[in-house]
């Protein structure tokens, strides 16, 4: 809908992400309409814009789910207290993060409920209360529901006290089906990380210190922010029969023996959405891989004077590639075409069509990358009409690709072989990035390092040097190589 | 996976609908595993095959709502107390079932916290904000969530402490606009329940005592359940300004004047699935439409000592229906046939595909459609294999419409109009359906008649007789024509 602007809103600026990270991440996130703080310290409005990226996130990783065999459910939000507690590991590292309900109307309970912080308690009892035979294993089931965690700081995505995620939980005939299935969703966050988010990451092993509480191993992905700070993407956790036995999950084995189960969970959060806003950024604003990006491309017509026939064709044509499947909109505002050039970059849509008078007259519209520098070759391509949606799709394709490319290029440019203690220890101080070294994987030495610089264990993986080569930090004999960094 | 299996397990026996809705219902939702109860007094889980309806509810639903033009955003689980009590009739209606927070880990909080019991005002203390001009409206918001409200009794899906539904919140510059869209959400909701859950519903307006809190009008879409009980299906409110002058919704309009918006709010819940179970489920069990149905078609493999080609056939099939898009399982256990078509009839699958080692020869197979009776004209199908996936489509079809034309016949059977007090009373005491009379709709003759009979208004519209005639219930002038019912 079109009405005469007595003047143009001012712009959304925002500072430059190269200068500050922190403060660009702030601005971007609120002025691009992605959230919204709310009235309750620590929770944020995930707003239109934002939510249409987490809409298309569910709806690429919740295929992979299907796809590996997975089904959807959903279980309570509240847990008694008493189920809580079952897993001593489990309630020590969840307890201090809880909300508890204690009425209920004017009633006072007679047990507190906990608001989920993570639903191994709630899941564990039901599947204990499912599970009879080896028949009905595997049990494989995602939810994907909000979790709160009481969180005094709040970073939007990255640290909320109520935050959306996905958690699957399944349980197993044996450990090894059970690590296998571990192993397999973190390949399938691996996979999504890199080809829908184009966020590349390194999968391994989590330390000891960094375990989900009750695990018996537990696999991240990480990310490297444009800081030189790590952000775990997403976990998997093997729990091994921890949970099976605090919950009394067992099943009647085909050799008649009663047997507790091996479970499993993983998640991914909304916190994918901080790795993919700050990897991808620039100094204009968002720039959003096709896959997530609730608009693909924008149009912005080009009004001049009464001639309003560059409005109607942006319409036919989005109309067009809306029913061919696209999701597009049309910028038809009383604002000037430079306001909205600069407001669809802010707001990192990959594409830009624009269509002038001249334009009509020619039949052809010019198609603008948001990824490519301004001026760039191949950044502004001019499409006939009528071949316009698979010109889009090949572009969308290509921004999806050079956004990938440029964030490996970075990551793999900011991983650093360390090989001596002092080169190490100016790395990690200095957040150099991912910092590769041969490690003893002793808890007392990756305190030592966090003491000293800050920088922790990110993951690990199988030795990747000869026999008897030393932990780079300690001097100690290594046991595996690990990524250490500092992180979010 | 198939195993040996040493024995049967038993049938999972469900007493008959036609003798006892209430018993049927509990027991379905259950043995269908629609449901388990939870440790939480009042909350379900929703099970793998009870989220498949849902799933399927969502994707319907959703586009409706996209295609009217609504976004789908998330606000926060938690409301502060202060928030919630701001506007009056609505604090009054929800405060005796809300559930508060209290506790953060170990710290006592200055100001205790709602789990949303419905999110009008998180959401206009939200658009309050955003909403600056004429220009920023409407503003057209929907949520998926689950919400909280402490209830006493359980029934699945019916009434739950904790339960999942849709929530749309709009915003706009006028009256007039602000009733059209509250009632264009009526008729999505009208046209969802006649056509994807196979639902007959009557659409009209609650009476006062009947409106949400808070609300200016309250429209709602009625079924009529088997016992002859009404079940309010979804509703849709007309909020005026009151949610706007209470939360501060204001903007400056074209003229230059600050004013307060006008805003509706609709949903829908879980409970949608009571209305679909109860209303098409016989003394077999469920009868899920196929646009609700999580298995479309289940192949039931018959093995004949050694020859097992049929599992194999079957698997083929199933794997080339799945990839046109067609939600099919084969069900390949070691079990008796029998076992497994009743067990599948129970669940509610609306067609079966059955494969003998003679129709492996013949290449044809034997569908089954769920929603006849055994042995009717048409219940059995012989299908050649290479015309599989059209007969199926034509016959999923084909039960879509006969599962609505017998409710439709059931609703229109059970609308019985009455003219004088004596029929009038009677209807309503021997919960005889939807009883459709010219009322007067006065609070005083509702109670007066709820008191006696137990029944309440469902919907009204506009007096289909000519003026002067009488309310039935009093003998005052009747105003509108009104649908009594008892009801969930």
């Amino acid at each position: 809908m079109s009405q005469s602007a007595p003047q143009s809103p001012p712009l959304k600026e925002i500072p430059p992400k190269s200068a500050d990270l922190s403060a660009w991440y702030t601005a971007v996130t609120l002025k691009a309409e992605l959230i919204s703080y709310s009235p309750v310290r620590g929770c944020v409005v995930l707003r239109p814009y934002g939510f249409g990226m987490w809409e298309n996130l569910q709806k690429h990783l919740d295929q992979r789910f299907k796809a590996t065999g997975h089904e959807n459910a959903y279980f309570p939000l509240l847990i008694p207290e008493s189920l809580l507690v079952k897993e001593a590991e489990h309630v020590e590292g969840f307890a201090p993060e809880v909300a508890w309900v204690t009425h209920g109307g004017a009633e006072r309970l007679a047990e507190r409920l906990a608001i989920r912080p993570t639903s191994e308690a709630m899941i564990g009892t039901m599947y204990a209360q499912w599970i009879e035979s080896y028949r009905d294993l595997p049990v494989l089931i995602n939810q994907w529901v909000n979790v709160v965690r009481w969180e005094k700081a709040t970073r939007p995505f990255l640290r909320t006290m109520e935050f959306l995620w996905q958690e699957g939980h399944t349980a197993h005939a044996s450990a090894r089906e059970a690590r296998e299935e571990t192993l397999r969703m973190l390949d399938v966050y691996r996979e999504f990380a890199e080809n829908v988010a184009a966020v590349p990451v390194y999968a391994g092993a989590k330390s000891a210190s960094e375990r989900f509480p009750g695990a018996v191993e537990t696999f991240s992905i990480e990310a490297l922010m444009p800081d030189g700070k790590a952000l775990q993407s997403a976990t998997s956790h093997d729990l091994g029969q921890n949970f099976a036995k605090a919950y009394d999950i067992t099943f009647a084995d085909a050799d008649g023996q009663i047997k507790h189960a091996y479970t499993t969970s993983w998640g991914m959060s909304w916190r994918m959405l901080g790795a993919v806003i700050m990897t991808h950024g620039d100094d204009r604003g968002l720039r959003i891989p096709p896959k997530l990006a609730p608009v693909e491309a924008v149009f912005v017509p080009i009004v001049k004077g009464e001639r309003r026939d560059t409005v109607a064709k942006a319409h036919e044509l989005a109309d067009g590639l809306r029913a061919a499947g696209l999701r597009v909109r049309v910028d038809d505002r009383d604002q000037s075409p430079g306001w909205k050039f600069t407001e669809w970059e802010m707001r990192g849509v990959p594409l830009r069509v624009e269509i002038g008078p001249k334009d009509v007259e020619a039949g052809a519209a010019v198609v603008v990358r948001r990824d490519m520098r301004k001026g760039e070759d191949g950044s502004r391509t001019v499409v006939a009409f009528d071949r316009l949606e698979g010109a889009i799709r090949e572009l969308l394709e290509a921004v999806q690709a050079s956004l990938y490319r440029q964030a490996r290029a970075f990551l793999e440019s900011h991983t650093l072989r360390a090989r001596d203690r002092e080169t190490f220890v100016g790395y990690c101080t200095s957040r150099a990035g991912m910092i590769d070294i041969p490690w003893c994987g002793r808890d007392e030495c990756e305190a030592r390092v966090k003491g000293q610089t800050g920088a922790t264990t990110r993951n690990t993986r199988a030795l990747e040097e000869p026999p008897g080569t030393h932990c780079v930090a300690c001097g100690e004999p290594a046991k595996v190589s690990a990524y250490f960094a500092q992180s979010y």
